[in-house]
């Protein structure tokens, strides 16, 4: 830990290690290396972080503070297993990867989860996003936390349950919504509507969740059970089956919590 | 048409009037009363904008240049056909009903169609809401364009049929991603987790609509199929039915959209 200043080894070139290794390198965090098993990958964000790259588990350099493990879960393990590097705090950014991963592979171990969606190809600003530590020692918890507080005003222990939890419900209001979206573009593109047109609908959506509960802010055809609409709904959908079946279900769903 | 001010009655006192009504009472409009049949309803909007009210289709003001219908679907022909006032320009505000509803019972028609989710409790800046207006006529849609503008930057013509499909696309990318979030606030409780934890992640998800398409802003084990996470999840899910059956319809969209 020369000069006070952490050395990150990055393991993984994806959207995770991509947004988190540019946060760094803004900050006081030097980015050693890059490994990933392909080479494009791996060349593209070295140059980002102007550092070398690796595609060979044997070279990575021995001498960073942290290993921040960044790769599809499945590929996790085997990789622990190569990498053969004892030295320094090896991390993964994994929601559904128990800690104990690393356990009888590594001394110093733990888990940085920061929870949000990352595409290449849009920079993410850090500072308000929580981000979820954890650590098989109390001194390696205060490196995570000194790393996470580099990135963000929202750092927080968190076990692996906890995590995992919050990795699901994620999935839900994230991915899930996302897809919404997506639909939502399909069914505009066949009426010659730009999507643009419903983000000040989007963002109040989402504003509204700081006032009321998702519970009080439902509106809509199905809250009310207005089946006058419903029914123009569906006739509208007769030769969209995917879309029709979403919209019965969220329609019997939104109406059965309401009722409740 | 006295001093230039507009003046509205509003037929209706939900969310959507409510809202309405204390954004036009902030600008360069006079409500001169407010129509329900619920007495509670009238006398509570009514008070908001300190005007009168009745719940009686007799008594209603003849001297408004717009009366603005907001009351649920079914409701509105039987009231149009109740409220025997020929004069001003009646306006509804329904996504999904026809303008022609008013047809050989007005002179004066159109549709003021501000697309948004409406609470009572949660007050709206209408500044950017997209107001979609259609009208009988060209001077009529002059007024209700007016009429808009008070209100927002963003006032379109649009004709009954785009409007219906806004309408349902709005119904899936506000009332059904609402639901998800109601899901989400549901599977964190469970965990004794505030859902407040999600609201950067959330506002992430929808400020990435601004630079990429929902396509290519989709993340997370669906798109990956990463079947140790999508396990886990579902395992996580085993006792919550009404959850796994969304976890199982979504991932399978999004692989499928993913592969194409």
């Amino acid at each position: 830990m020369t000069n006070n200043k952490l050395s990150v080894v990055l393991i993984g070139a994806g959207n995770v290690a991509t947004q988190t290794a540019l946060a760094l390198q803004a900050k006081e965090v030097s980015i050693l290396q890059v490994f990933s098993r392909t080479e494009q990958s791996a060349r593209l964000l070295a140059e980002q972080c102007n550092c070398s790259f690796t595609t060979d588990t044997n070279t990575i350099s021995r001498e960073a503070d942290i290993y921040l493990y960044s790769v599809k879960d499945d590929a996790l393990p085997l990789l622990i297993r190569q990498i053969n590097i004892t030295n320094g705090i090896h991390i993964h950014t994994a929601g559904s990867v128990p800690m104990n991963v690393f356990e009888g592979f590594r001394q110093n171990f733990g888990v940085f989860y920061p929870m949000q969606t990352f595409s290449k190809s849009k920079q993410v600003k850090f500072d308000n996003i929580p981000i979820f530590v954890e650590a098989n020692s109390a001194q390696n918890l205060e490196v995570l936390t000194r790393l996470g507080k580099e990135l963000s005003n929202a750092v927080t222990p968190c076990d692996s349950k906890q995590r995992q939890a919050l990795h699901l419900a994620a999935v839900f209001c994230c991915n899930f919504t996302n897809h919404l979206y997506k639909v939502t573009d399909d069914l505009l593109k066949q009426s010659n509507l730009p999507f643009e047109v419903m983000l000040p609908l989007i963002h109040e959506t989402v504003d509204k969740l700081h006032y009321l509960t998702p519970d009080e802010a439902q509106t809509g055809p199905a809250v009310r059970y207005d089946t006058s609409v419903i029914d123009k709904h569906l006739d509208a959908l007769k030769n969209m089956p995917n879309e029709k079946e979403l919209y019965i279900l969220f329609t019997k769903r939104i109406h059965d919590a309401a009722k409740k």
